[in-house]
């Protein structure tokens, strides 16, 4: 089996972790026992992905009970709720944080013991990374199916390992394919303005002997015409219930060029990805982020002073532009109005 | 009327142009009486659109007949000849410095004497420089009618004054519709690899006290839904008889998301930019550039070692997705196939 880097690992009430903001110049970890360390590492993005962060903040408080020295139960609780806010205030915006630290404090609410907690605290961190992990490995073994001996396939951002415990999504059916034998090409979008594609998907791929190629995010209409691209395959940050997908600047316009040019378009992601609660882009908000982080690069100024950027985060991709949504629970096909619904049921 | 830096001027022997590597950051002119450093500042693109290279190269030959000492018109229009085959050679792909130069050339031909030559050269590079910033301004006019006040108008690169004489293609309209008091606000994409967008558009619209704000490429989609855009106006490279149009990375997209959100698409550009020679693009090459180009940013590596990059430096849109090309002699509409050849046979 092809091995990559792992994003982050737990052994022995240590936490080790890619720093990814060095990426791709040094490969660096983040070694620590100190809870405050990976709290800190969620914060200043050295770890980011929706799902990488969620394994993080269990993880976090996972040191958290494994150091913890003391004698009473109830002082236990105290603390770990305590710690247990300061993880939910890195980045209040992912959801899988919140989820995260649920799960651990719901499993601590349970037990009657320090040690109890402890164990019991430890092997829910590890269970949300494992489970994780097992979503992104079957969402790679189903996707790769779509993936035929030479094909080039095109992806936006990174929905890669880096982002998740391990495989990533829009990535996992890439390295399975890779397993499988299948020579493929990927091209990486290079994703402004934080270059996630040129800096972090083309490093995990080429880490795993992957033949990866950038390209600049305008040029997805010529890449269309000119590069006989086999299929795209994206993340999502959100699909709600009738299958609009949120996902990173660039999503949506590569949807659009893949239709006209009979280039399938999907979408890997896990069912917790999936949202009923919401129907369509009026249901919920498309944050606007800050504009200096379009306006500099390494803290040069790209613009004139004076002149402003707009800067969405993410951007939409209507159902009908969607070939399939590929989860762990197999690959969603339209009418996603019925189907999603369906799958869900399932899991 | 509104004023714009002039990109370059003649002025008795001299030669005054802005050396557009330097901004945004700063508004730095090269001035010079000698030929050689005006090839110079087009061969390190000081000076960059295929206008105003057309416009600088004849002011190059313009300045090496201002400047020659020497008593025979043998040796003059040998050495011209040698200056000419040099000026030719800084940016080997641009039409319109080979169109200039030749342009330089013919009239030299004429002569019968060597003041006689030096007033017909300047005089044509002079002709040379007002039939640019002319025709801009007509497509100025042309294309403000189409403009309205409070309209939001979307445009990639830099087709811009900057890029030609004066006015340039895309922003003159904007221009234009400024001085008629129509309040506009324009999105200048950034553009990578080289940024025009944000360096140079960003930087000429608000010198002229336009509201210019900059976004990413891969930002086209969410504008499309959010930011209600008025119509698109972007520049051409060429224009095919039967109405293709070649153009900076990203104006294909573009023209789709566009037609896909009801906003329309225009090209603004010349009449010297229609190619009756050419139909569609297997009539000709679309370069592709030097990788390094898009993985070093201001020298940094921005993907890991041992990626590459594709770059292509041109994209390509379908005459189906223009709703009209502005030019000086007119909007031209669809049928293009019959409105291109038509309208060339007026001018």
């Amino acid at each position: 089996m092809l091995r990559l880097p792992r994003t982050i690992e737990w052994k022995d009430g240590i936490v080790r972790l890619i720093n990814q903001k060095e990426l791709p110049d040094r490969l660096i970890y983040i070694e620590t026992s100190d809870w405050r360390r990976v709290a800190k590492a969620i914060k200043d993005m050295e770890i980011r992905g929706a799902p990488a962060i969620g394994v993080a903040a269990g993880y976090a408080l996972a040191l958290f009970a494994y150091h913890w020295r003391g004698e009473s139960l109830e002082s236990f609780k105290r603390e770990l709720f305590q710690a247990a806010e300061e993880v939910k205030k890195t980045r209040p915006t992912a959801v899988n944080l919140f989820w995260a630290v649920e799960r651990i404090l719901s499993k601590a609410s349970q037990v009657s013991s320090i040690d109890e907690a402890r164990r019991s605290i430890i092997e829910e961190a590890i269970n949300i990374h494992k489970e994780d992990e097992r979503a992104n490995r079957r969402i790679g073994e189903i996707g790769a199916e779509l993936i035929e001996d030479g094909d080039t396939i095109i992806t936006v951002c990174n929905a890669g390992s880096l982002a998740t415990s391990y495989w990533g999504t829009a990535t996992a059916p890439m390295y399975v394919a890779r397993e499988q034998g299948k020579n493929i090409r990927v091209i990486a979008l290079e994703t402004r303005p934080y270059l996630q594609g040129a800096r972090l998907t083309a490093w995990e791929l080429s880490q795993a002997g992957i033949d990866v190629v950038i390209a600049t995010d305008n040029s997805i209409g010529i890449l269309a015409m000119r590069e006989k691209i086999s299929l795209a395959i994206v993340g999502a940050d959100r699909v709600t219930r009738i299958g609009w997908v949120a996902n990173k600047l660039g999503t949506y316009p590569l949807a659009l060029v893949s239709r006209v040019h009979n280039i399938p378009f999907y979408v890997a992601a896990p069912t917790s990805t999936l949202d009923l609660k919401s129907k369509d882009p009026t249901d919920f908000e498309i944050e606007k982020r800050d504009p200096s982080e379009v306006l500099y690069w390494k803290g040069t100024r790209i613009a004139p002073e004076g002149v402003n950027a707009i800067y969405y985060a993410f951007d939409l991709t209507p159902p009908q532009l969607i070939t399939g949504i590929i989860t762990e629970a197999g690959i969603i096909y339209p009418p996603y109005e019925k189907n999603i619904p369906r799958t869900l049921q399932r899991v």
